[in-house]
């Protein structure tokens, strides 16, 4: 029994409830112009230099999942949050909590991951830390990975900067990485095999920072899913956003697996995969540049940002209705990430 | 039953098994040049400046001990990770595995805490991540944080520094983390309490660098206490290390914690103390600017650096005797920070 006054799992769901745990816990008690603008990472001036941090605790479940593990996602995890806040990666640093009893076999898996990911992404882990918990205090291994990175955009990248009339940009298929990450969990073996879309989006993102200057605001879609980001982002800049279902790309076994398990794809996780919000009129190139990029290989411009104040998400449906896409609640599926 | 191929809580005492974990694993994997130097903190060059960066995960248990808990003693343990490096702590980031049940109140307190400690140690705590791990895959909350910090000073503070003929200082009494935290731990009751070190030693260091030129290295004194980061070394830098057992000073309550737990106050953790290794004519002037500050009003120097190259600590006991001081095995006290 969990008690009324606890932390549910639901907590770190990146919904509903893990929007007022940050806003009535730890913004209450540390709340500085960096912390409250709540993006995937902070953007520091250092003697005139923009730097950029960002940090993740990975608790995901299985370690091992098809596509990825804990390692490679906690690097590419990172190195995405400082893409999309227009920071080049430095340096990564890594400390991880290890439960007694963990295969020491299977840490080494880990860490060789962790040295291909980060070689793949062009970043060098620099400095680390080890602790271990007693046999029952954790869950074989849990990674943190902080990055800092060089932001050398003209403009700052943020929700504040979107301007009504903006294009909204999705780069790939939604929810690869949750339906992966469930049907690893479950044990279901699909006719054609589905795979985490866990990749660094780095590469693709300098390449598309160099070709526009009107890019407003970028997320990479972790928790909550595409629905969870852009009705963060309505929320948080106070603009409708308009989107089309159709025009939002689900693999077919991705489908299945929802109707499987009763979610919606919307809401489901990914981890190579992000929403680009830029002027409308460079919406084309941009589209053009991330289909060069496997990350990007579906890039397609999904909705606009309306003149409207009332702050919400407003999905024109296959069958064309409408549906108001809130901040997802309930546990979705916890330990994605 | 612990099979033979696992992670122990011996490797995550900060002893020969830890190094061994370290050396085996993660520098296999991940060496580059910062990591290979094993210290507390990396330090980069970037565009001219040279910025440190350190991680470390806080498991501590219990939460709350005499003189601190979980929330400070992660701001302060990086703020000082940060200052042994020579950074001037910039900006800090956290990041919280919670697990399902744990007590909201706790939780605000916890933050309350971190607000209270980053604000001594002047600094800010710009971004952060909240994970919550089912019920039994935790233990109440874990921390990680990571700072950066700017470096200045004239010259790299390393081990590598260290020359034959240097002095070894110590800023504070040791042992005091361990024997609260144990004390804590088994309902122990003195007479005159004991409480906890844990302190920003920021500010003091700061005014160290400013007043002497001819520091070369520094390191906080946490798991492994005294005997673990001296053994640590003089191993890396290949040199013998000789010190006076009568120079350390121990506060009876520890000594008296130690012989009831069968402990050796050379290896029990601080959380606010340091051994500072420098040119031996500035010695006298950094143990008079140390003893104006709380975490150092029991400067001394405790030793010297020789120019023998059998890589030991020797340290003259009380009776007159020689001991050689080795990295510790076996457990220590587990979860210490």
């Amino acid at each position: 029994m969990i008690p009324n006054d606890a932390v549910l799992l639901e907590h770190g769901s990146g919904g509903l409830l893990t929007h007022e745990l940050i806003a009535t816990v730890f913004l209450r008690h540390l709340r500085n112009f960096c912390l409250e603008r709540l993006e995937d990472g902070a953007v520091l001036e250092v003697q005139g230099m923009r730097l950029c941090l960002t940090t993740d605790s990975y608790v995901v479940s299985p370690i091992f999942f098809p596509g990825g593990d804990i390692g490679s996602l906690a690097v590419y995890g990172t190195v995405n949050d400082l893409a999309v806040c227009g920071g080049r990666p430095l340096a990564l640093s890594c400390s991880v909590i290890i439960e007694e009893g963990f295969s020491l076999k299977t840490l080494d898996a880990v860490c060789a991951s962790m040295a291909v990911a980060a070689s793949r992404a062009q970043v060098q882990i620099v400095t680390g830390d080890t602790k271990v918990v007693p046999k029952g205090k954790g869950d074989g291994i849990y990674i943190t990975t902080t990055g800092i990175g060089l932001v050398t955009y003209h403009a700052p990248l943020a929700i504040s900067q979107i301007q009504p009339g903006d294009a909204l940009i999705l780069s790939n298929t939604i929810g690869d990485h949750g339906a992966a990450i469930l049907c690893s969990r479950e044990n279901i073996e699909l006719a054609s095999p589905l795979t985490s879309d866990s990749a660094p989006l780095s590469a693709m993102i300098e390449r598309l920072l160099a070709a526009s200057p009107r890019i407003h605001c970028m997320r990479d879609i972790t928790r909550g899913g595409l629905g969870g980001i852009l009705a963060e982002i309505a929320l948080q800049r106070g603009l409708t956003l308009y989107i089309d279902e159709r025009a939002i790309p689900v693999q077919e076994q991705v489908r299945g697996v929802c109707e499987t398990f009763g979610f919606d794809p919307l809401f489901l996780a990914n981890e190579g995969n992000m929403v680009l919000i830029c002027d409308a009129g460079d919406a084309d190139k941009i589209v053009q540049i991330m289909r060069e990029y496997p990350c990007g290989r579906h890039a397609t411009v999904i909705g606009t940002v309306s003149g409207q104040t009332d702050a919400r998400v407003i999905m024109k449906t296959c069958i064309g209705g409408e549906r108001i896409v809130e901040l997802p609640t309930g546990e979705l599926v916890p330990r994605i990430c």
